[in-house]
């Protein structure tokens, strides 16, 4: 057979391989990780490569990842182009894996469980129980005699009643038909999976023998930018292990609302439905590969995320979603076999998925307000979730209120041209001290671009050094080095020598006012919310924060710009990816499942576009921090 | 193309059919009905003729249902056999197409509906409303504003909750995943079909438009012998045609048992299941095309029959039914999509099978008991099946208690030389007087055979004109020309000139001995429970008898037999097939169908193989009328 010779330029060595092998798989040889979101299906785009000597051709269905000057300079898919030739290949630094740094987890809440520990047990809360939505309860049966011969399935039921608290139990038609058999092969000694439906429950699979010991869930986050898996223990609740990637729909548009125009316009829903269900399948796939399980012993899934990645995930049209008056399809969801959306765990495994309230507050909202307990107690407390949209919920154990809020997104490093996800080489903070720009990178690798925690700091820092006004705009009669005074000035953080991919990371004067705006939005979306319950910020016992800035958001600097109310700094709590932290919460017990229905049903949600004072209420927040400066009594620059 | 001349002798025609027409399509041409239970699949061995002239090969699939001997003389299947000869052919009376005469209706019992009629509403009686399991409602739904802007299908739902008394409705996925698009199609205007299951609704379609005009049901009575089919116009539940047939499977075996040993050992349940469908699709497609339905438009199924043809029906393994302790796999069944048992009606069409109580006593009987208020009112009433088995239920509105015992084939006109089914042809009234005997039959035709009400008249008759004893013993002394003296001695009812056949139509000593065990298993049975719960017959508020008789059992010899208990005939109604009233009833009323499966829970079933007086009760019982004469106080023959 014929080998070829693949040199990857300058200096990260040469493989041999055999004709027809991938330029993907010779990178892999040559100890080269690229980026495969899609796992090498020329469906992401991400593994770019250029071939700068010998002959190689990119698979036509892959040309629509390049502009013409782009194929005509040799770029080519990694994944989707034969090696035929010898060949000369770069790799340009955005193909590489970057070391994905999604958040995987919420951060503890004082009183919730600590990671990888199953819920603590609060007797005023049936939520906190361990009482998962889907059970395996080992029976060992009396044999039937002439005095006791009641029909097999009663006899499994009656057993069950006895195990677990539910009275009434389903039964699908395809666990009967094997049901007699399976119970004399294995001498009346069966494992039943049961999932929890409000009351009832639904006896998904009886198979012989004890197979308690193999019990696993999934808790999935599905968000607009990033999709987080968590295996999860069944028998006890613990996180086994955790994997997210970013959202494959992102092929179809950056946000919900352009990826909405190619479901219900120019393309159609399927493909967008499955780009998730292959994120899922492939987060699963590697989860269940690391822990060496058979993906049949996941038998629950519990997902959350907003209304849009509901019903793309659910393969429900979300055309209405985008238009006035934003109508959903639904918000609250049937229990469905797992299997029945392609979701490749155990044919009888079930998903169900967080509750919504409205077509901009969804199941991910309702997540978090379960994960961090706002309708607990009597205390009103206050969930924020930053991300392209902005939604917010008051409440407390009598009512919940809560709005959505559009901000644009800027907050998830996109938009701008330094600006990039929190990923490996992101600036996450960042100080301005006598001229002097020091910065933190996630990994602490050379930087490749700025994240939104950065950018939250990076704003903060130029106000408070004079470099830019409570308005936003650059003094440009200063003479600052790092000022570029292009049409659109532009201030420098890191000069190209200093980065991963020697350009300069910059931040321009439009794209701080474009931050403002954010800002301006979330936080005017707060102020109304909190002026229409009549409370003052104040009242609010405790703000959390959720989103996807990472650890590291700074939460003095988010005050300080304006974007969170300005109250003690020990109230505010940084939670991070709450919404996987309730669709476990979800998963580990079925009372938490239902106590989420709850939530969504109580929670009362404000039409922004609707409610006129908060047009005044957004103008009013277009200045650093605020115009009311009243309403930031502590912040100084 | 080549033609060829098949001849029908002696003298029923000639007609030309082209090369490679079968038989089947040359009689029906020549105006020839031949029997085809199975539609002409080669199943049913039905259309058996006799080719006596020139060459036709039997089709090797087909040859299964003849001996060596047969097809050395020529016979074929007329479906399987093509034309590729000039044929001489002759026709067996018993594959001609006979007048089926298949009970498939029950007779209206006192208080209930007349027939075609819908069900008078009894106040105290929830179980009397219309209120179909199966609903149809058209929405003229408000379209959604910013101030109405709740989801889609809580939209729906919202508006069938004024309409339904439901207050829970649950939805499948599939049905959510147009609505978005149905109801903007539409201009907010649809039609939504909801099946009850106990409180809840299920939403099992949504769709565009007003087709509430077009809205049907079956209700299904599958019994051992025959199944019938009634189509039931949903929006009043009329009656609009009602089709039977004699069950399919009877080509894995007569009885129960004899399936089961088929569907558990040689065989496999598969083709069983495979057979009882192709009956209902077969009977289905008759129904539809005879009143110009579309068979999408039957959105509700209810199927009512013994436990195993329940488990045949649903393609549950039945093996243990069989076996001591004669334990079935369910008795009361989950509602499921027709389509997933392969019933061709509507995708989202349901189908509930009435629940049984066990092996032996079935939703047949629930069905019974249901559709002849045994369950209603104060009053202890009794229901006998006579069939294979002899099903007898005592009780009232307070408590049920029954029990089964097998009676053999002897009602049903099988398992003896001249029996036969209650079909054209066959003798169902005798009367003998002074060595005279007259009779009549089904559709006044010549004799064929006689059918089980026949032989309970007959027997009657030869104790009355002393030509057998008490004991069911010919007396041989007599000399009767009728007479024959065998080994087994047989009493001629009809002579060769007399009959269709050719052949004389008899009854044996061996015959007239099974009979009298088969009435004394049943009569040994309603008094073992007459006794097990301490009343006597005379208790007996009413007696209603239901097989497949037809309406011509005589009642007053049934009980001069033996067979029935010796109570005040005007106490003794024959209900015909209280199965598919009980089916019926279930279908148009949900409450119906709820007080069932009460029916089922509350009824104790006595095993009467683990009842030790059943046995001499039994024995007992082997005399016409009964050892123990002053059971029967009335009898005098």
């Amino acid at each position: 057979m014929t080998t070829y010779r693949v040199a990857f330029l300058p200096d990260e060595g040469e493989v041999q391989v055999e004709e027809g092998a991938t330029l993907l798989q010779a990178a892999e040889q040559a100890g080269i990780q690229l980026s495969t979101l899609c796992g090498g299906e020329g469906l992401c785009g991400e593994c770019r490569v250029q071939v700068v000597g010998g002959k190689a051709l990119a698979d036509k269905h892959a040309i629509g990842f390049f502009t013409g000057d782009e194929l005509r300079q040799g770029y080519v898919l990694a994944c989707q182009t034969k090696v035929e030739d010898d060949l000369e290949v770069t790799i340009p630094t955005r193909s590489r894996l970057a070391e994905q740094h999604i958040i995987t987890e919420g951060v503890p809440i004082t009183y919730s469980q600590p990671e990888k520990v199953v819920l603590h047990r609060r007797p005023y809360d049936p939520a906190s129980y361990f009482e998962p939505l889907v059970t395996k309860v080992y029976l060992e049966l009396p044999e039937p005699t002439l005095s006791d011969n009641t029909a097999d399935i009663d006899r499994v039921t009656r057993e069950l009643r006895r195990e677990l608290r539910d009275s009434d139990y389903e039964v699908s038609l395809a666990c009967l038909q094997n049901l007699a058999t399976t119970l004399r092969q294995h001498q009346w000694k069966v494992t039943a999976t049961v999932a929890r439906v409000g009351e009832r429950g639904r006896i998904l699979a009886i198979e012989g023998g004890d197979t308690t010991d193999r019990h696993y869930g999934l808790a999935i986050d599905v968000g607009t930018t990033t999709v987080v898996t968590q295996l999860i223990d069944m028998r006890d609740g613990k996180v086994l292990g955790v994997e997210g990637s970013f959202n494959l729909q992102a092929r179809y548009g950056e946000d919900v609302i352009s990826r909405m125009v190619f479901a219900c316009g120019r393309g159609s829903l399927e493909p967008v439905h499955r780009a998730v269900i292959a994120n899922i399948n492939n987060l699963t796939g590697t989860l269940v590969r690391e822990h060496g399980i058979d993906p049949k012993d996941i038998s629950a899934v519990v997902a959350a995320g907003n209304t849009t990645m509901t019903h793309f995930l659910l393969n429900l049209m979300p055309c209405s979603i985008r238009l006035e008056p934003y109508v959903p399809t639904a918000t609250l969801y049937p229990q469905v076999r797992a299997s029945e959306i392609g979701i490749e765990v155990s044919p009888e495994g079930i998903i169900e998925v967080m509750p919504g309230v409205a077509s901009y507050v969804g199941g991910d909202i309702v997540a978090g307000v379960l994960a961090c307990g706002l309708a607990d107690k009597p205390e009103t407390k206050c969930l924020i979730d930053v991300g392209t949209n902005g939604e917010i919920v008051i409440g407390n154990n009598e009512w919940l209120v809560c709005c959505s809020a559009s901000a644009g997104p800027a907050f998830e490093g996109s938009g701008s041209r330094s600006g990039m996800r929190a990923a490996r080489g992101a600036i996450q903070k960042i100080e301005i001290r006598d001229g002097e720009v020091s910065y933190e990178t996630i990994g602490k690798a050379k930087p490749r671009g700025i994240c939104g925690s950065g950018l939250i700091d990076a704003i903060y820092e130029m106000v408070r050094n004079g470099i830019i006004g409570q308005d936003g705009k650059f003094d440009v009669s200063r003479g600052d080095s790092r000022l570029v005074a292009e049409d659109d000035p532009r201030y420098t953080l890191a000069y190209p020598e200093e980065t991963e991919t020697g350009e300069a990371i910059t931040v321009s004067e439009a794209e701080i006012g474009n931050l403002i705006k954010s800002k301006g939005a979330v936080f005017a979306a707060i102020k109304s919310l909190v002026d229409y319950v009549g409370l003052t910020f104040g009242e609010l016992d405790t703000i959390y924060v959720a989103g996807g800035f990472g650890s590291s958001l700074d939460l003095p600097k988010a005050v300080a710009i304006g974007l969170l109310p300005d109250i003690e700094i020990e109230r505010i709590q940084f939670v991070g990816n709450s919404s996987v932290m309730g669709a476990r919460m979800g998963l580990i017990s079925a009372p938490a499942f239902e106590k989420a229905i709850d939530i969504a049903r109580k929670m009362t949600n404000i039409e922004l576009s609707n409610y006129a004072p908060f047009m005044s209420e957004f103008v009013a927040a277009l200045f650093l921090p605020h115009t009311d400066s009243r309403l930031f009594p502590s912040v100084r620059y």
